[in-house]
């Protein structure tokens, strides 16, 4: 059994996807980042960078084991389940590249994009301008990556499941500030559109359930 | 034998100290980044992110074998050499996530506080401000973690060889911009102290060798 702790974002649901990928059984808890749930000392423990998604695999490494950051709990659950990440060659390098381009890139700049539109006290045209440049550009080097393969690490993978929640809500936005830059992005439409509709991801996508 | 296409920056770095670490046999090849060279559509082939580091494997799967992200060549390298990533259980899942802790947030967060401070056009105090706490709390965390750790992952690993090459040179602009935050920072400097003394991590600094 696994507890995930997630919310209602986009790291939240690479995990949730994930498990249902794999066909684990979890419990999702809900933490309210909005709230400062992160902060509670029971789950510093757990999550050291007071950040979700994080979970304990009860039957971990003799005993419950904690991991934290996304990108480390696809690999887990991937090696784990020997699903959706090749044990070796060719098929793995990519997966884990391009899974290593959405942990170094794409979520950290689509998400100083949003804190810029969203969230900063002041409007900022030189900050917005800066990530909605850099989130066009990774949809371009995306959307060329996926003329080229039908799926970001050649086959369905790990890859594809980090990617997914962060692009899928966020494309209209980025194609309508930097319409020259994006263009029809119809690679990556292609690829939303193939992924999400996966039973699986339509069902990470809508954890954790509120309320 | 083993190409890598690097530059005189922390991301580089990190590919240069892991192949000193593994005692691989390798070529560094300059892409210098202040000229453009990393849009030259050769090496666009190896990384189509336009970014260094990237390698490729002579001796990959079945041919050559490019890899591009710096947390993904790492990876790469350790379960060739079967080095400083242990093959499954607790201590791989920690170094893997203390990797992505890393990818994820130290090297984009003390580059947007790099770019703010000395790239941008114009003074943007929230946004210089911003990147500044985001890095100091960056540090806590850390040196809360090796507070209790040795080093990141338990073991000498992968997570501390991509990070150092941020922390060790960071630490000390950022203690001055957020003082409160940082403070002594007593058990990173011991780790830096301590990373940095090993001969490979000195070899793998002074790479590439320019003119
Ligand atoms: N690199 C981390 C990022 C996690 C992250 O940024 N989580 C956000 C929500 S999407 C969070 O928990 N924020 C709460 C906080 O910063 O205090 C990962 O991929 O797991
Ligand atoms: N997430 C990437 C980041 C690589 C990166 O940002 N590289 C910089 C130099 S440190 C670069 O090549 N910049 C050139 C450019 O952006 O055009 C990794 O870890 O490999």
């Amino acid at each position: 059994m696994i507890d995930l702790y997630t919310w209602t974002t986009p790291n939240g649901r690479k995990v949730s996807i994930m498990l249902e990928e794999c066909g684990l059984e979890y419990t999702a808890h809900a933490i309210n980042i909005g709230k400062g749930e992160q902060f509670a000392p029971e789950f510093l423990k757990i999550s050291p960078n007071h950040r979700i998604p994080a979970i304990v695999d009860q039957e971990g490494d003799g005993g419950p084991l904690a991991v934290f950051e996304s990108g480390a709990i696809l690999i887990y659950l991937a090696e784990k389940t020997g699903k959706f990440l090749a044990p070796k060659g060719r098929q793995r390098a990519q997966a884990l590249e391009w899974l290593m381009w959405q942990m170094g890139g794409v979520g950290p700049m689509f998400g100083q994009l949003n804190h810029f539109i969203n969230t900063a006290p002041e409007k900022i045209p030189y900050a917005t301008d800066r990530y909605a440049s850099e989130a066009a550009r990774l949809v371009g080097v995306m959307d060329k990556r996926l003329g080229e393969a039908r799926f970001l690490g050649g086959d369905y993978s790990v890859a594809d499941i980090i990617t997914y929640p962060w692009i899928a809500p966020a494309i209209d936005l980025i194609a309508a500030a930097k319409p020259d830059m994006v263009g029809e992005a119809a690679n990556t439409r292609r690829w939303i559109a193939e992924v999400g509709a996966r039973p699986a991801v339509q069902r990470g996508m809508a954890v954790p359930k509120l309320g």
